[in-house]
């Protein structure tokens, strides 16, 4: 008997969807245990993680090149050659972030706030895991030990799906990680890697929510609209960072261009770099030209709009599609404002919510523009590269969201917990 | 020339479609402006609606009488019909509802955490509002002016979309809102009632994503469920409430009878009534028979697990299917489980992360039973009637969460706002 084609490939989904519905349940059942785990239990799976890194690092190489082999083959860019490679560095880096995550205090069971109701109720709020967290994500593999690690200290189970380029890299990892799990004294299924490569497996995971409390897409754009538009289950997401400096009529010449230079250079290819920049009309003829010529020293390409141009002759016009977007190059939009409140109504009609910044000498307009401007990170003389985890202090960051519910900006351990209502009584009823 | 059946379907959907996009998009600009209105502005329309709402009482209630004429003809259940009735005391209610919320603290611009950095930022996380908040729902009509109200102080913008049966009492509703905001200096568009009877336009109105921040649903489980299939926008979901009692062996037993009678009888139809009541082995002998004649004489019938038959030989048996029953009624099932690791086990495995109390005079099984429970309100000697915005002290609440995400259990004014981080530098860059 043959069977024909299309029920073939309805037999391998229905394998892949029972294969996925069997990990998102263990994940569950192991969910519970891992939110009562002892701190001690935890940081001792990190080391453990950490210390096998550097031991078997001969061998995740050669994992990785058997990836990089594939790559090569079917002809990746370099760029994401790059970032598929697992190096020396790579390997430091991942274990230097456990060791962050190690000495970083544990938030479940916080108390993280009490009062008590006049009918003499005690009242709290605890902090808890959020259960069990789904990443999916591109080439690079690290992510798969740094997103493992800041799930696990928050309490959470993660299932992680990486791009099935680096395959054999995930799977070691995945491998290294269960081990130091088991050797904790803890549950492997804590940490689970899909081992799947179709790109169905996404579609059915989004839809396990019965099981899974978050998922997590890291990538390009039409990675996380893939997700958004398929999941029942709520998406921390991150679309662009269209990062904008406002440059106050009363802001310091110096330290507008110092902030500036380092918004915009210093990476240009990151979410939080400097995409425009607002310029007071007051203020621009002394500021512009020497502000140009730092920007040509480095590198950056201008487009200005018709008042910038009167004022720099050799750059190019902006465009209307300017004004929205996400270079992550050295390019910058320049437009000059009448005041305030027009660098305001600039930044809400094209900003993305992510990261904007005003230089300014006077307080009220300072406190005005962090009223006024509702991004995850609004700053007053500071360059927009300090929206990071890490910069603002959260320890790590497993990513930035720029959708306003849960988390808004730099998520690290708290933004993976959530908290539940815990209430003493003697008796109480209600009447 | 005449127009085919299909186009004029097409045609009519397209205009559903901008209509509703054009609702979300002024929703999304006055968003902007009501972020940052003074507590008096927002005050200030709150008592208004208040105060028109008993001077336009007949009126309100001929334009109800339209929708309960429409109902009768249609043969709506007289649940339903009782829903969707504004009396005076509905209007008072209403009323009572804004001056509360109007006596609560502002949470917009309130500081909530502060630090400073090694080199010297400034940083804080500053309360904002989330947005424009979608609400979904079904016949009551006075959720509409409940929902504006906690949305508008807490400085967001609603698109209220209620049942077709209610159309013109949320008509009504809508004007004298709007004419308030309007006397108030504010933006009419603050609060928009969606005046479209089609269920097509909870679709389009869940595609919003560019526009709408967070979409809360409230009725049905099918309601619930169809708006989580089909939003790419956040969703505030609450699902159902499967509440347990777990009497532990040191129980007080008057305390546990009293506590089980209130959190079974005293609302049997609401969510966090109580639905399992779970039984140590050594206490179901003595607390049993007397608890199961105070549940005869309130009317409540009893389904018991098989030991509980051998205690209580006239009740009926337990099905499975009774464990993860929302009863919703006077109907109660029982379990003896042999101690408090097996109650967590059962509530683990059939509970809905809703309420979960135990009785206990144990002060560490308590403790261990708050740290093993994750429903979203845990009680200790509580009635489990207690997991309520207004009884745990937030003042109103817009609903319950069930989900972990964003906020879990009741949702205050504070859990319909979210947080940005605020930096202040004098000149900071990253090195």
């Amino acid at each position: 008997m043959s069977t024909p084609l299309s029920s073939t490939k309805q037999e391998s989904l229905d394998i892949l969807s029972s294969l996925i519905t069997k990990t998102a349940k263990l994940s569950k059942a192991a969910s519970r245990k891992i939110a009562t785990a002892s701190t001690e239990q935890k940081n001792s799976a990190l080391n453990t993680i950490a210390e096998t890194l550097m031991e078997r690092e001969t061998e995740i190489k050669k994992e990785n090149e058997k990836d990089l082999e594939a790559a090569r083959a079917s002809g990746l860019s370099s760029a994401m050659i790059d970032r598929l490679t697992i190096s020396s560095g790579t390997i430091l880096s991942m274990v230097q972030g456990l060791r962050d995550v190690l000495a970083l205090p544990d938030p479940v069971g916080e108390t993280v706030k009490k009062w008590q109701r006049p009918n003499g109720l005690a009242v709290s709020k605890m902090r808890i895991p959020l259960g069990v967290i789904a990443m999916i994500y591109e080439s690079r593999p690290n992510v798969t030990v740094d997103a493992a690690a800041l799930c696990l200290k928050a309490g959470n189970c993660s299932i992680l799906r990486g791009g099935s380029e680096a395959f054999h890299s995930n799977m070691i990892l995945a491998q290294i990680i269960q081990d130091a799990l088991a050797k904790a004294g803890l549950d492997r299924d804590c940490v689970q890697v899909l081992p799947v490569k179709e790109r169905d497996a996404i579609n059915i995971l989004l839809q396990q929510e019965e099981f899974i409390d978050l998922v997590i897409p890291r990538g390009g754009e039409a990675l996380i609209r893939f997700v958004v538009q398929n999941s029942t289950i709520p998406v921390l997401k991150h679309y662009k960072g269209v990062c904008h400096a406002y440059i106050d009529k009363d802001a310091d010449i110096d330290m507008a261009m110092n902030i500036c230079i380092n918004a915009k250079v210093q990476r240009p290819g990151v979410c939080n770099a400097l995409e425009t920049l607002l310029v007071h009309e007051e203020i621009a003829s002394s500021f512009l030209p020497a502000m140009a010529e730092k920007f040509s020293q480095a590198g950056v390409e201008l487009r200005g709009c018709s008042a910038t141009l009167a004022i720099l002759a050799d750059i190019k016009k902006a465009e209307e599609s300017d004004w929205d977007a996400e270079y992550l190059d050295l390019v910058l939009a320049v437009k000059i404002v009448k005041n305030m409140e027009d660098a305001i109504t600039h930044i809400s009609t094209y900003g993305s919510d992510h990261t904007d910044i005003i230089v300014t000498g006077n307080p009220e307009n300072a406190e005005y523009f962090i009223k006024n401007v509702s991004s995850s990170m609004v700053a007053v003389n500071a360059s927009t590269r300090f929206n990071d985890g890490g910069e603002l202090g959260l320890g790590a960051e497993i990513g930035i969201s720029t959708s306003k519910l849960h988390a808004f900006g730099p998520m690290g351990l708290e933004e993976l917990t959530t908290t539940k209502f815990v209430v003493r009584g003697n008796g109480h009823i209600r009447q």
